[in-house]
């Protein structure tokens, strides 16, 4: 199963591609930064965001999209704007046929770490290992949207099979 | 020129469809609301939004889309449901080729009434009295989207010949 994890932004949408054949056999495909101009009009931006994530999407084929929960503890210009890219992804997710899966950051921590309060860098720490890569991803966005597709594959039901390969 | 104007939410999107020659001469074509259910999920609902409005454009072949700007005196859950909507919405006209554009509230105020302040009733007055409409248009979101084709229509630059027939 290909998962396409992705941190929505509008400056900057982190997006992580990884495959997991069960719980515990999960390896990095690649991710990066979708990175939009700010002197651009925001239907220029989310066009970009658009096109862009089209690329990932044919090239990669994701089975599953997973996405963080729109959170509310931000300026509202922020979340204005985080908002409207995010539903700019989600009408994309949506056009291409794929089933999109929210998570809460609550969630996404306790995934990766056991802890609902987990810091940035235990976070990031822990994709690292999850992913067994040679350092943490770059930039935060990235790594934040990996931490999402991991947070996917220890969330959904796998066949007792693969489950009992641990 | 056909002017369809966008009052972007997530549970309603008013639209609505006006014909101007100049300034001075505007006719209504049609309005209403694309309605999504609160029971749906996210992409559920933007998907609807986006169908329901790709309809609407096929049908009418707008020249321009006026959409209000985002406002930020809601609440943050507030801005976060309409703000993904008008995400999906503006990616919807960007993926048409259509030039969008945004005008603040107070503009909007200013190009129907000639007064920033004015209230909801002088507004949706005043569009029936531009459109010369028997009624004021409902629901109220029908009525904000004429609203907004309407300020397109008086601030964009007409040739000197139309502007001078009135």
């Amino acid at each position: 199963m290909i998962i396409l994890g992705i941190d929505p932004g509008l400056s900057l949408t982190g997006w992580g591609v990884i495959e997991a054949f069960s719980r515990d056999e999960v390896n990095p495909i690649h991710y990066g930064c979708i990175k939009t101009m700010p002197a651009d009009s925001l239907i220029e931006r989310l066009r970009c965001v658009h096109t862009k994530l089209q690329v990932i999407i044919n090239k990669y084929k994701p089975d599953a999209v997973a996405v963080e929960e729109l959170f509310f503890f931000k300026t509202a210009k922020s979340i204005a704007a985080v908002g409207q890219s995010r539903g700019a992804i989600v009408l994309t997710v949506s056009i291409n046929n794929l089933p999109l899966f929210e998570y809460n950051p609550k969630i996404i921590k306790v995934a990766l770490t056991g802890y609902g309060s987990a810091d940035k860098h235990q976070m990031q720490h822990m994709v690292k290992i999850f992913l067994r890569l040679k350092e943490i991803p770059k930039p935060d966005d990235a790594a934040d949207a990996l931490a999402m597709a991991i947070c996917h594959v220890n969330t959904i039901k796998w066949p007792e099979k693969s489950r009992m390969k641990s």
